[in-house]
C-alpha cells in the first residue's frame, strides 16, 4: 500500500469510524451470531495474492461487523465498560503509526517520559498522595499478578529469585488474603506465580459485600498458628459484582501490623476518584504497596490502558528487570527502562492516546462524565426499589446496579430460573446488553452504566426494555 | 470531541502519518533527546479545562516527535525491527474505533473467530503440521511465561494449582534448558512463575552459537541423577544476539525421551518460514508443545501481535481458566473464549490488523520482502567478509549480521572499546541506527534488516557510513 492509497482508505475508515461512532445505538447491542457462523465465511486458507482494501473493507462491513457486540452503543450496561473516545482512538493511530517500542528509554525517549508524565498527572487527579510511581500495564489482571509476584519476593526477601536453588519449592506456604467478592484475577495470578490455589484465603464479606477486617485478622492469626506465611492482601476498591468497597483504613492497619503487601484493586471504580465527592473511596490508600485501576474502564481511554501504581518500585525492578548485553543502552544508570516494570520487554505507546484524552477533555469534563453515570446509576437505583416487581440486591455507591425481577410469592429456585430468562430474552432482542452476577448465592442481573455515550434517555430505556420483557 | 471534530482531526492525523511513513528516512533514526529533556518540557499538572486537539497536535510535533526514536525508518538496524504498514495501521484504527474486548466469544463473536481464522492461516503460511492451535498474545516474552507455567503444571500433573495446600513450594526443584544464547524472556518467565533463577539450566552451545544437544542431554541426566525434576526445553530458532538456529530434531528427540515441554522461541526467525528456502528452520517442530513467533517483528503487522501456538489447548486452560459467575455465558461449552489461553482477561482485537496485512499483500508479496531482507543480510555480510578492515562474527543464516571493525594488531580489549566508540558515534550522527551484543564475551556491532521500506540502497548507505565513521 503505497501513501496515496493509504490516504484514500484512511480518509475512508475515519469516515466509517466517525459515522459509527455517532450511530452505535443503531445495532443491536449484542452481536446475534451463532457459534462458527463467522468462520464459516471465512475462507480456510490465506490468500496467495494481494486484494484491494476496497475488498477487505467490505467483507469487514458484510461478514465482521455482523459478529461485533458494540462495546461503543449507549445502552452497553453489561460486565464494566471499555469506553472509549474520538481522541483516544486518534492517539491510538498515532501510536500504531509511530511503531514504537516503548520497552528502553533510549528505543523512544518520548514514551518513556510522556508515560511517566501522564502518570504523575493521573495519580494527582484521583488524589494519590506523594511517593507513588506509575506505569502503564495492559490489563488489571496483569498489574495484580505483577503486585502478586512482588509480594511474594519481599516476603521471601527475594531469595526466590536471587539465591536459593528451589525456587519457590523453599518458600513454605505463602498466603494471600482477599475477599470472596474479589476479581477472579486474584486467583489466576496466585496459580501463575506459583502460589497454589489453596493458598488464596477467601475473608468473609459484611452485609454490603466489604471484605471484613475481623476476619482478615483471625485468619491470618490462624495461618500464623498453623506455620504458614502470610504474605499479601488484595483489597478490592469496587468489586466486579457491585462496586463493594473494601475498607482500606482497617485493612491497611493490618497489613502494616503483620507486614504483609497490601494490592489494592481497584480497576473500574478508581477512575470515580477523580470526583472529589467520590475521592472517599481511597481513604487509607497509604498503605497500599501497589495500586491498579484502568482508565480504559471508564476514563473514555480505548482498551487497553491500565494505571499500576507502586509505593517502591525496587521489589518489581528485582524481580522484572533483565540485563542482557544486547539490551544495554548508555543511559541506563538515570533513566527508567520501562521493560523492567512489567512482564513483556516490547511496551507500545499507550501514553499517547491516555495524553489526548486528558488534555483534550481536561479534568472538569471528565469529572461531569463520571459524576453522570453516577447519578443514572442511584437514578436507575431509585426505580427499583419503588418498584414492587423488582427489589435492589446490593448498595449502589457508583455506576452498578444489581437487582432482580421479584413480584414475591416465588422461590430462590424459580427467582433465579424466571431472571435468567428475561435476561436471555432482553439480551436477544437487542435494544439493552446487560450480565449477571450472584451475590452470596444469589443470581443478580447488573446494569453497570459508563459507556461514553451513555445518558438519561437510554437508561430510561433500559428500564423499560426490561418491564416490557416480563 | 464530536463526529465531525473527529473527522476534521482523523483525515489530518491520516495525513501526518502518510507523510511521516513515506519521510521517516528524513528524521534521524535515534532520537537526540537526553534524559529529562522531553518531561521538562511538560506541565507538572493535568489541564483543568478542554484543549483543542490543534493545540495537542501542534504539541506533539513539537516537544514528542523530537523524542521518538523512528521504528519505521528504512535505515533502523537495531534490535530487532518492529515493522509496519499501511494496512496494519488501518486495522488497528479500526480496531480502537470498534472498542471491542475481546475476552470472551460472546463479548465478539468476530473478534474470536477471526482469531481463529488468521492464526490457521499464519499457522499454513510456517507449515506448521496439523494439530496446533493458535491465539495471539502481545510478546514472545509472555507468550514464553505461559509455556513455562504450562510446563510447569504438567509435569506435576496440575497438583501446584489443583490440589496441594503447598503450591509450588512442594513440587521440588524444577528445571529448565534453554541455550547461553536464550533470549532474557526465559529467565524472567522462570522468575515470575516462581522456578527460581538458578533452575535455568544454561546448556553450551556450538560454534554457530546453536545449542549443544550433548550437553543438554548430559545436564538432563546430572539433574535426574541429583534428584532434581527435569520440566521443560526451551529451544531459540534464531536467537536475539545472531539468529543462530538450535537443531530441533536431536533436541525434540531428548525432550521426548524424558516427557520434557518442548517449547520454541522463534520469535524473529518465525516469519522467514513463510519463505519455502527457509522452511527448514522449523524441521523438528512436531515435536513441540508449544511455538511462538512475532509478526510485529517481519510480519509487516504493527506492535504488538505475537502468534503463540499449543498443542494441546487443555494445559494452557487448565491453568488459566477462571470461571466466576459475572463471566459465565451460554456458549461456554460450544466455544473458545480465549480469556483462557492467556494472562491478562480483557484483550484486544489483533486479529482485524493480521487480517488486513495478509489479505492486503497476500503470501506472494509477503515472501518477496522476507527473502529481500534476507537477500540484503548476506550482501552486508559478503562485504564485511571480503574487507580486510571488517570481520564477520557469527554464520548469517537470515537478516542479521554480527560483525566488528578489526584491522589487526588490537588485542580484545582495545577492540570493545574502539568498536563501542564507533557504535556511538554512528548512533549519534543519525543516518543509520545499529546496536550491540556478545557472543561467547566478544563485544560485536549488529546490523538486523527488517523494516518494511528497508532497501538495497539502505544498506549500500550503512555500509557507507559505517566506514566513513571509522
Amino acid at each position: 500500500m503505497n501513501a496515496e492509497e493509504f490516504r484514500k482508505h484512511g480518509h475512508d475508515l475515519i469516515d466509517w469510524v466517525a459515522d459509527y461512532l455517532e450511530n452505535a445505538e443503531q445495532y443491536p447491542v449484542l452481536s446475534r451470531s451463532l457459534p462458527g457462523e463467522i468462520r464459516a465465511q471465512l475462507p480456510d486458507h490465506p490468500p496467495e495474492d494481494g486484494e484491494s482494501m476496497d475488498q477487505i473493507l467490505d467483507d469487514f462491513r458484510r461478514i465482521i461487523l455482523p459478529g461485533v457486540t458494540h462495546w461503543n452503543h449507549p445502552r452497553f450496561f453489561a460486565y464494566f465498560p471499555a469506553n472509549n473516545s474520538g481522541s483516544s482512538i486518534l492517539g491510538e493511530l498515532l501510536s500504531a503509526g509511530l511503531g514504537v517500542n516503548a520497552m528502553l528509554w533510549q528505543t523512544s525517549p518520548a514514551a518513556t517520559e510522556l508515560e511517566e508524565t501522564v502518570m504523575s498527572w493521573l495519580g494527582e487527579l484521583i488524589g494519590l498522595p506523594e511517593g507513588f510511581h506509575g506505569v502503564i500495564q495492559d490489563t488489571a489482571s496483569t498489574a495484580t499478578l505483577c503486585a502478586l509476584v512482588c509480594a511474594r519476593e519481599r516476603t521471601t526477601a527475594h531469595s526466590i529469585n536471587r539465591m536459593g536453588p528451589e525456587g519457590l519449592a523453599g518458600a513454605g506456604s505463602l498466603r494471600i488474603y482477599t475477599s470472596s467478592e474479589a476479581h477472579s484475577s486474584v486467583l489466576k495470578g496466585a496459580k501463575i506465580a506459583g502460589f497454589g490455589a489453596q493458598n488464596v484465603v477467601l475473608v468473609e464479606t459484611d452485609e454490603k459485600l466489604a471484605m471484613d477486617p475481623e476476619d482478615l485478622d483471625r485468619l491470618i492469626g490462624m495461618d500464623l498458628a498453623g506455620g504458614l506465611v502470610p504474605c499479601c492482601i488484595s483489597a478490592t476498591v469496587g468489586t466486579t459484582s457491585s462496586t463493594a468497597m473494601d475498607p482500606l483504613v482497617p485493612i491497611g492497619a493490618i497489613a502494616k501490623r503483620h507486614g504483609l503487601w497490601l494490592h489494592v484493586d481497584a480497576a473500574l471504580a478508581g477512575s470515580a476518584a477523580i470526583v472529589p465527592e467520590y475521592r472517599w473511596i481511597f481513604d487509607g490508600i497509604e498503605a497500599a504497596d501497589s495500586l491498579v485501576f484502568n482508565p480504559h474502564k471508564w476514563l473514555l481511554t480505548n482498551f487497553d490502558c491500565s494505571a499500576y501504581f507502586v509505593k517502591d518500585p525496587v521489589h518489581l525492578q528485582r524481580t522484572m528487570a533483565i540485563n542482557p548485553e544486547y539490551l544495554k543502552t548508555n543511559q541506563d544508570h538515570e533513566v527508567n527502562n520501562f521493560r523492567d516494570w512489567g512482564i513483556p520487554l516490547g511496551r507500545r505507546f499507550r501514553a499517547l492516546k491516555l495524553w489526548f484524552v486528558l488534555r483534550n477533555y481536561g479534568a472538569t469534563k471528565l469529572r461531569e462524565i463520571i459524576a453522570l453515570h453516577i447519578g443514572l446509576a442511584k437514578m436507575f437505583a431509585g426505580w427499583v426499589d419503588e418498584s414492587s416487581q423488582w427489589e435492589l440486591l446490593a448498595p449502589v455507591p457508583l455506576n452498578t446496579v444489581c437487582f432482580r425481577w421479584n413480584p414475591g410469592g416465588l422461590d430462590e429456585a424459580e427467582l433465579e430460573v424466571r431472571n435468567k430468562a428475561l435476561l436471555d430474552r432482553v439480551n436477544a432482542e437487542g435494544t439493552i446488553y446487560l450480565t449477571h452476577t450472584k451475590l452470596k448465592g444469589t443470581f443478580a442481573l447488573r446494569v453497570a452504566i459508563g459507556q461514553t455515550a451513555t445518558r438519561n434517555k437510554h437508561v430510561v430505556e433500559a428500564w423499560e426494555k426490561l418491564n416490557s420483557c416480563l
